[in-house]
């Protein structure tokens, strides 16, 4: 294995150059910026001794040309609106260092991860849980369009879909800037991440009466905003006693109807989520999350109606990719590392529906994330790129 | 006293064809339509035998050419945006036939109780607490433009203000429609009210640390969403124990930053205001709410900030004008009438500064006010003259 980190970190500084927007870059999923990138690095698995791809969905695909077992390598190469350079390119930029050092890895980009057009387009097109119904029915999140249109422009139109080779692949590999302060906090330098969260979203509507504050006594009232604060009350007291050390749960957001200071609410809608990496605490809190609503349409005259409006499962990583990277992490930063569940997704959560999957992360700097601030320090890039390219070292011949 | 309840509605009706709006009407403070009917009630003012002036502030007074002792009676004749045709037009039109009844009576529109301009201009302005410096610096809450152009567009400019002479009146008469729901609900007719509720309003606002819910756990978080509803909810619990009987106290506005689903709230805007009808009520509602935002700053890792907003002192109304109204109450419509604390604002609690005051309530049609739609039974408006009446008649003899 021969790993050149300057290389690593050169293409790094290339791929910025595309699409800068101050420090940080804006290439979403098939703009001519995006389309421009993943150009620019079909050229790069190229001239890395790779057979590359751009396939009907985007996905940027390089097929090692010697013999496995093999490993399958990447991440995303858009990113969100004015947002990092780092986010998703350098799980991309590692995976090719790892082709370029001799490692017989299958690099991937996977496309629009980051969901300008739908869930995990690139990566469920790869795993087979893609129709072309689904493409049909795609839209562009911020603007309406609708998704065909916006292949044909980005020259993609009539490619066929790669899927992955069945048997080919011992395992997936991500390496992933660590969006938190965890691994800063604690003046930590890699994450061996021990799985991918999974998380359950629901709408929380309370429907109340509207009245003016001034005539309406406390009986009288139907105030739909303090149902709100009572049931959400009930869920900070109440989830503790059912989550697990690391579970989740937030309320993102909060309307109130019409949200005047002097008129009684007579509706609230919340956004609640809760995130765990086990089904069976998730369940849990599922289970508690559904009493504690009938509880409060027991107690209160103003309904409430719990929808569920989003569910990814969640992904555990491979014992043994986690202990190659455990092993590759102790060997180059001996203490200065610590496992841990990623809260964020990623397509490694897709590609475990087919694949032994493992993850890798860095700190972020402030913990600064989807947005054009986002860094890290140049010798955390450096040591990320060693311990994976270890670790897969490892875990190929394990 | 020679009470003629059917001119009182005709007037009522004649009113209600300026501005019309559906059924309701449309005739903010200065506008040609408001001042369209400041002229007509003027005209029918001097109709009644009063001598009629508007005054530097759009005040529209009838003075009693007769002897005393003196009442003072009326409301406002401006209505809120596209709202109701009796709110604060009951008032005037009540008093007008008060005067027509031949009862030494000066009649008074009081000019903006709605507060498009500011705080009850015109009633501020009868008992001496408004300065010029003031009238220079009110601007339109809606548009922000200039009160004085606007006083010169309505030809008010230049004219005198008219204060209250001292010692002329025995007391202050306003009927009004209650605003809410409780005549109605307890099948009854006649409000006679006890006082007018003071208000205490602040702006809550707590600091926290906007992050990804994915990448920060629990103990790292800082969610000025939560924190407010763990205030809130303290609050829901504590202030039943401090409160009275008809206190009551609201969450109106509930902004979070940047209320989005799966964003920490990095900071949290509420809008909170209690009523009562005792100062030393509310001095212990707000002792409470200063120890539980204490308590809160002290639990929490989000410090939360509390602003005073608004503050207006309660009013209770004159013993005597009660008796009157109660004698009046029992003696017209027998066991279908309450005493209630006004739980709006109006001109009484200004005029009260100077006057003893009392207040009558009409049912409002399921409590709608401010809006187009509301109304009230002619029964109950011609009832609610007849009680005005009486009670005006009894208080002055008394």
């Amino acid at each position: 294995m021969q790993l050149d980190t300057d290389r690593f970190l050169q293409d790094l500084d290339a791929l910025r150059t595309i699409g800068t927007y101050r420090t940080g870059v804006h290439r979403p999923t098939f703009s001519p910026q995006d389309m421009e990138s993943r150009h620019w690095l079909a050229r790069r698995m190229e001239e890395a001794g790779l057979d590359a791809t751009i396939d009907g969905i985007g996905n940027v695909f390089g097929r090692h040309r010697g013999r496995g077992p093999h490993l399958l390598a990447g991440s995303h190469i858009e990113t969100q609106n004015h947002a990092g350079w780092l986010d998703g390119a350098l799980g991309v930029i590692g995976a090719l260092a790892l082709a370029r050092a001799g490692l017989p890895v299958d690099v991937c980009a996977y496309a629009d991860e980051e969901g300008h057009w739908g869930d995990f387009l690139g990566s469920r097109s790869l795993v087979g849980d893609l129709t072309e119904a689904d493409l049909d029915a795609a839209r562009n999140r911020t603007t309406g369009a609708p998704l065909r249109p916006a292949l044909a422009e980005a020259g993609l139109a009539g490619r066929p879909r790669l899927a992955l080779e069945e048997g080919r692949h011992k395992g997936a590999l991500e390496m992933h800037i660590e969006q938190g302060t965890q691994l800063e906090t604690g003046g930590l330098r890699i994450g061996v991440v021990t799985g991918i969260v999974g998380i359950r979203q629901w709408r929380i509507v309370i429907e109340g009466q509207q009245d003016h504050t001034g005539g309406t006594t406390m009986r009288e009232r139907r105030d739909a905003g303090l149902a709100a604060v009572r049931l959400l009350a009930a869920i900070d007291a109440e989830f503790p006693k059912v989550c697990a050390e690391r579970s989740v749960w937030t309320t993102g957001r909060i309307l109130l109807e019409p949200n005047l200071p002097m008129i009684i609410p007579g509706r609230a809608e919340l956004v609640f989520s809760f995130r765990d990496l086990s089904v069976e605490v998730m369940d849990r809190m599922e289970a508690c999350l559904h009493a504690l609503v009938r509880e409060s349409n027991r107690r209160e005259r103003c309904p409430a109606r719990l929808e569920a409006i989003g569910r990814s499962e969640p992904a555990p990583c491979d014992p043994a990719i986690q202990a190659a990277l455990r092993g590759a992490a102790e060997a180059l930063c001996p203490g200065a590392w610590q496992e841990m569940p990623s809260g964020a997704i990623h397509d490694s959560q897709v590609l475990a529906r087919k694949l032994p999957v493992g993850m890798l992360f860095v700190p972020s700097i402030g913990g600064i994330s989807h947005h054009w601030s986002e860094d890290t320090k140049r010798e955390d890039l450096e040591l990320g790129m060693r311990v994976l390219a270890e670790g897969a070292r490892r875990f190929l011949q394990a």
